[in-house]
């Protein structure tokens, strides 16, 4: 189960000016933590409401039919290659990078006991899209391009690209290496894949794309590599009602949006830190980013006020990052709130030689790697405290399917619940329509002339 | 040559409250710069000054043993595995990541023109380290452990265990396997290079592992992946006379060092985001988090007063993250002053074929990829303009050692002159010393003793 292992934010530890009573903060919050909580899951079903995500851990339906497709086309493939940007890709590296061995794409195929490679193409370069042209045999490569709106312009020319690729070198058995994610009923890709003939997985309506990971956007990636996706699935399940439960003393995913919430708006910090202690996981901070500053970074609350809200979240990885950005936090203002993950065991225990013994190093001799992980962490958690700088540590058992979908399914609860917390549409994101606009018409979409004439007046002065 | 080619900063573009007139403000602080650059290039030489690095461009001496060295061992290792953590990894992985073709560890050894592979080790997981011994071939492995210290507890950690494995595998070979990068006199790991028979590169001394990217520390993995030295150190010497111009009309390094400064002390824009358009230069924003969050990030000013100073830096990718990031940037708290990377030319042009014609997305066909890219950064500079937020474009003509080494040098001499705008030490980390003796404690080092017992007490309530 996930737990927080410490919490670093009470007065007693870093002092009134930048602590808060939490034991007193709790009572005063409860009553309107638990409307939150029975507000979201009353409205949970409401079409328009974007709260389908919380419905996925009873998706055993997707599952089989995901199930039954990996099944289908095992041992086919030695590549899969995901075309997507955003939310399209980012929870799919982060579980990936997380769950699979180390180094995947470089093992053997027997070290990958069979299941293919996976690359997501998150980006529009030239240079590294025909760099990946270079190393994948397409006729090897089963490609999945994932468009919940079946438009996004970025995720389109990949797939022009390289669709028009595997055409020439495939012939027409093209069609058989390409799977569509995408809506139901709407959208271009839907249509194309239904002419074309690929096989296609449907995201459930209400899903945006930061909150999209465990939906079929994820979980057929997930399945292709090997990935258990039911224990995927039961991990939500079982921690789904502990994050239902509205008493807040007993609901970490509540604690963890009040402390962001009155950490920001009490005591100035604005920024929030993601910090795993744990190489595998240096990927779920870029997921939580894009969770975090989509979500709750808005210009208007829901009473029309002009707020310009948002937490800035920064990515960290223990321990590396103590040697890049522990001075900021220690000793650069104090506006940031920091969350440790710790993982209880690592797969591997690896034990420091006793070598160069009466050197200045011996003292690490007989230690192991793992003990060193520990004490990096722990340090940096007391030196925090020492600087008056709050902290949260959350520990997870072990890294597997179940404790990371739990992992990453709190911090979505927690979000929504912060984003209730400062009273704004946590699912919408009306800042980036403009930008779409601008780049239809750079790229003559017929029906954005208008935006056309107005940027290019724009870009002889901007 | 590096540019600016575009600075939204005027308050005729994005406004009174959150521009600054820029003319005025140049002609305010033109003594003030021209004193400051004045004064590190007169201390530079000084010893303790830590300006060594403003040397690095006139370095053909170690450029020469680095080269004589490489070509030595051309031809005999399939991998090249970096040990070491923060500085010591950083600059090599953003530049390699640059300047080698894509995906590098995928290509064959012939796509690779027989160089080897690169691996940075920049962590003590114990999961990923047994993951990259199950690819690495330790006969074909030469092992470049970078401490300059010769005492970091995760570096010397790594190699005590790596080392341990490689005597195991090699026998006395192993020997002619490692290379050590490290302080000319001190320390341990010069000390047990020499008694153990390692190839050494030394550090120059008072040069930061932030700021050593083009010290032996970089030179070295580049060389030996086939990167020309030479080009890397002839960008920075082009470079640096630019960057040593008083006027600050005349040198972008002291613009762009000006406007962070004052972005922040006078309209409270207290995070730099850097936002390089390119998947190739994807690490460089890491590198860049580094030498800010390190540099900027102080509790105390050069007269002894408590600031709590600092520059909150953060990553993101174009055109990826307008798809996370983007809706922070336009609608959460008008903080951040974003600096954006231009390529002037990619390497290569992807056509995006006329195909879908009659669809949504037919549009797209008959332009390339590289247009795209071009929208895409057009269409995000504007929009922040429109949501009156900050931005400064640098464009670099395109991805090579010489542009690289350029974009990095001006961001560090940047560095230096917003430091001294502050008023602070731009060199030391105080604020990591504790954690490090916090680690020494818990590993049983010798003369820690007190530190246990401080920290063990603390923990129990931390």
């Amino acid at each position: 189960m996930l737990r927080y292992s410490c919490i670093n934010t009470d007065i007693k530890i870093i002092g009134e000016e930048n602590g808060l009573n939490l034991e007193e903060e709790f009572n005063n919050y409860s009553a309107k933590i638990a409307d939150i909580i029975r507000g979201l899951n009353q409205r949970k079903d409401k079409p328009g409401e974007w709260l389908q995500w919380m419905n996925l851990g009873y998706n055993e339906e997707t599952v089989w039919y995901v199930k039954e497709f990996a099944s289908l086309v095992e041992g086919r493939f030695d590549n899969i290659l995901v075309l997507g940007i955003g939310g399209s890709t980012l929870g799919g590296l982060a579980v990936t990078e997380a769950v699979l061995k180390p180094y995947w794409n470089l093992l053997t195929k027997e070290q990958r006991n069979n299941y293919p490679r996976i690359f997501f193409l998150d980006n529009i370069d030239p240079d590294s899209i025909n760099g990946i042209l270079e190393i994948l045999d397409l006729k090897k490569t089963l490609v999945n391009v994932i468009t919940k709106s079946g438009d996004t312009a970025e995720t389109m020319s990949q797939f022009m690209v390289i669709k028009d690729l595997m055409e020439k070198t495939l012939g027409d058995d093209y069609r058989k290496n390409i799977i569509a994610t995408t809506d139901k009923k709407m959208g271009i890709l839907r249509q194309l894949a239904d002419q074309e003939g690929y096989k296609i997985f449907y995201v459930p309506d209400d899903i945006g794309g930061r909150f999209s990971v465990f939906s079929s956007i994820g979980l057929v990636p997930f399945a292709l590599v090997g990935l258990d996706i039911e224990k995927i699935i039961n991990g939500i399940k079982d921690i789904d009602l502990e994050l239902k439960n509205t008493d807040i003393h007993q609901n970490i995913a509540a604690q963890g949006a009040l402390i962001h919430y009155l950490m920001d708006t009490k005591k100035g910090k604005n920024i929030t830190v993601l910090m795993p202690y744990s190489s595998r996981l240096k990927y779920i901070p870029d997921w939580y980013v894009q969770l975090i500053a989509e979500s709750l970074g808005k210009a208007y609350n829901r009473d029309g006020e002009k707020v310009n809200t948002g937490l800035t979240p920064v990515k960290a990885v223990g321990a590396s990052d103590q040697h890049t950005k522990l001075q900021l936090l220690n000793e650069g203002p104090n506006d940031k709130l920091t969350t440790f993950i710790r993982v209880g065991e690592f797969d591997s225990t690896i034990n420091i030689p006793k070598i160069f013994e009466y050197t200045g190093i011996g003292y690490l001799g007989g230690n192991t790697l793992n003990n060193l992980m520990d004490a990096e962490a722990d340090s940096t958690r007391v030196s925090l405290a020492d600087y008056q700088r709050p902290s949260i540590t959350i520990t997870i058992d072990r890294i597997d399917e179940y404790h990371i979908a739990q992992l990453l399914y709190m911090l979505e609860v927690q979000t929504a619940i912060t984003g209730e917390l400062y009273n704004i549409n946590t699912f919408d994101q009306p800042g980036v329509e403009q930008v779409k606009n601008y780049v239809y018409a750079l790229m003559g979409r017929a029906g954005f002339e208008g935006s056309a004439n107005s940027l290019q007046e724009k870009m002889t002065t901007v």
